[in-house]
């Protein structure tokens, strides 16, 4: 018998799926450069020059046996040497390699984290608006994830909601700044607080609870932002790390779970990680791709067309009177729809070739999020679209 | 708090990687070149030079956004419709890519397939010897691994004891041939056999049986050995294939599931495994390697030096008076020990430098494994301190 919580997912609609196929098909009949799609978070710049020759020069140069050869189930020692020597000349944290597993983007890492951690009944907490894939990620592990609801003021952390719904079972905190859908940037003021109240409902309900640190977009950091290290904030932290966005990469699923010098048992946990990939396939992200991304440490692709993306959009938004937090980060913006039903309005939009996907999705109705991860003059020629929309349907 | 179960598992100490370290160790004393190292199952062939050059090209010639692109959940359409192609040229069987789901190697494979057909508390039967991963990739799913005890007349299938071991809790059932550690090839007779039960028992259970064929070593097949397609013998199978033997490619972690065109909803199980992805944050192998492996279809690595070593191996072998069936394929052997314990007796063969894992590590007490993936010119040097060992110790 196959197993029905699986044949049954098969039905369920992604929105997101959905849009993109919208855009694609309507792309096919006017020219996919005329259709602005939003809907997708795809990088949109090329990997570092740095990046490819390094690959190349290892396939050429390199004995296959060794570049090809078994990764051990942590990870290749030296990559996560040069990792470790990274996070440490970055933070100042004594990290080592015993701190990093290697894995298979964030969500590889995601998955490690959520099993070190939580065991069936067990609760995760995670804040609205979020990343949609965090509900099959954890639901499938038998763990429960609850979502607390949003800030609408500026997508920080609903405290209030937030100690209401932390209970005995809450074994880890979900965040991911920077943000999807939202592009905010947690404040160094948010993060004290959340590391506060988590220290002291560990000690109230005498088990730890863990703070997992989701940050495939921590390079994304716009200008003037501040820079705030989550893992300097509470001890007790497991960051999920992917290459995708900085590096521009996501095909090549590289990322890692690097767990704070601080944590309690942090070298166990690493360890444990180990033992987490043998019962879900796991073994290890590719060598060639491992070894690569230890010699780009701290390089990036050319990010800095996001911020110009956002800064553009920005500014056009606050003057057809959006209500929209600006981004700190990411390539995200998630303004507050000019009807109350935002699956309403991003429907309307569609006529006008805008694809913009409604918060509904995120957790979070009322708002849509734009993925500006496309060309400029895309987004500068999508402006005439959006104000003809905004005019049309809302007469502002 | 950690979950306890991951960190138990950091106590248990693995049998060959002992061996393995040992080996080491003993190399740096003596040289690892007098060190007659049989306990590791890594491949000791370079990857065929085209795979390189087809990396190579690609890294230089295609849009780095493509090449390193997300690849849909069930891997790269035109990668799944290659290998498809592949398949069915060379079986005759109606493959298509609705039939093929890219995996992060067997490892990767087998973790869906488990999953496919088998919930909490059902059974998977599996046969002495066995791949001892097979015990935490099926226990952490929360199924049972049960194994039948060996024919070791001929390492085919114990069939009296399979009959009786099945169960209505049997949802599956899975092979592993050619088959490590024995690197016996099971027989056209023995796959009809085991599919006339299956079928039968089907029906009697009322639900489908699957059969699960994890075949890492399909390409290692020696001459004469008749290539017995699993699949083609009963309809509900799952293949689990991987690259990293026949490509000399295990770092690169991958391979794929190819679900039998016969089998009941194969389409929707194909589809399912995308599902499963999300839980267990698989997210398909990278898309470079998906790539690279789609152009060398039908390829491998030059695997002659394996059937040499086996030659060698088996004359000398028989002619010291080991009981031994000649393996079909793999880089595998698996004698009887020349005392009850295979354990003591391995551990004597290490003060002769020749490093073998007793069978009880594969659910086989009483025989050992050795893993003849190294140079030819070693297994002939090893000659020489096997028939001292032989001599000394059993004064044969």
């Amino acid at each position: 018998m196959l197993v029905q919580k699986y044949k049954e997912m098969l039905s369920a609609k992604s929105v997101i799926r959905e849009l993109s196929e919208f855009a694609t098909a309507r792309g096919a009949e006017i020219g996919y450069e005329n259709v602005f799609d939003y809907s997708l978070g795809n990088p949109s710049v090329p990997v570092p020059r740095e990046l490819t020759d390094v690959m190349v020069h290892m396939l050429r140069e390199e004995d296959p046996m060794t570049l090809h050869g078994y990764s051990p189930s942590l990870g290749i020692p030296s990559v996560r040497e040069a990792i470790a020597a990274y996070l440490a000349k970055r933070t100042g944290m004594p990290y080592r390699k015993e701190h990093i597993f290697m894995a298979s983007g964030a969500a590889g890492a995601l998955a490690h984290a959520f099993r070190l951690v939580t065991q069936r009944g067990d609760e995760i907490l995670t804040f609205a608006p979020f990343f949609p894939e965090y509900h099959p990620y954890v639901d499938l592990t038998g763990a429960v994830l609850k979502v607390v609801p949003p800030d609408t003021e500026g997508f920080q952390i609903h405290f209030e909601a937030f100690e209401k719904m932390l209970s005995p079972k809450t074994m880890a905190v979900l965040i991911n700044t920077p943000n999807n859908p939202t592009g905010v940037v947690y404040s160094a003021a948010t993060l004290r607080k959340l590391a506060e109240i988590l220290k002291r409902k560990s000690e109230e309900y005498g088990h730890d609870i863990y703070l997992i640190s989701d940050e495939p977009y921590r390079e994304i950091l716009f200008t003037g932002v501040e820079d705030n290290w989550v893992s300097s904030f509470y001890d007790n932290t497991i960051m999920c790390y992917s290459y995708s966005k900085s590096l521009s990469f996501p095909g090549e699923r590289i990322g890692y779970v690097a767990v704070s010098p601080f944590c309690r048992d942090a070298e166990d946990m690493v360890q444990m990680c180990g033992q987490i990939s043998r019962g879900i396939g796991h073994n290890c992200p590719p060598s060639l791709i491992q070894l690569a991304i230890a010699k780009v440490q701290g390089k990036t692709a050319d990010l800095s067309v996001y911020e110009t993306n956002m800064n553009i959009l920005y500014k056009e938004l606050t003057a057809l009177g959006f209500t929209c937090v600006k981004p700190g980060g990411t390539f995200y913006i998630f303004p507050k729809a000019l009807e109350e039903d935002a699956k309403v309005f991003c429907k309307k939009a569609l006529q006008y070739d805008l694809v913009l996907v409604p918060g509904d999705t995120f957790g979070c109705p009322g708002y849509f999020r734009m993925a500006y991860c496309i060309d400029t003059k895309k987004v500068e020629r999508s402006l005439q679209a959006l104000r003809k929309f905004v005019k049309t349907e809302y007469g502002a």
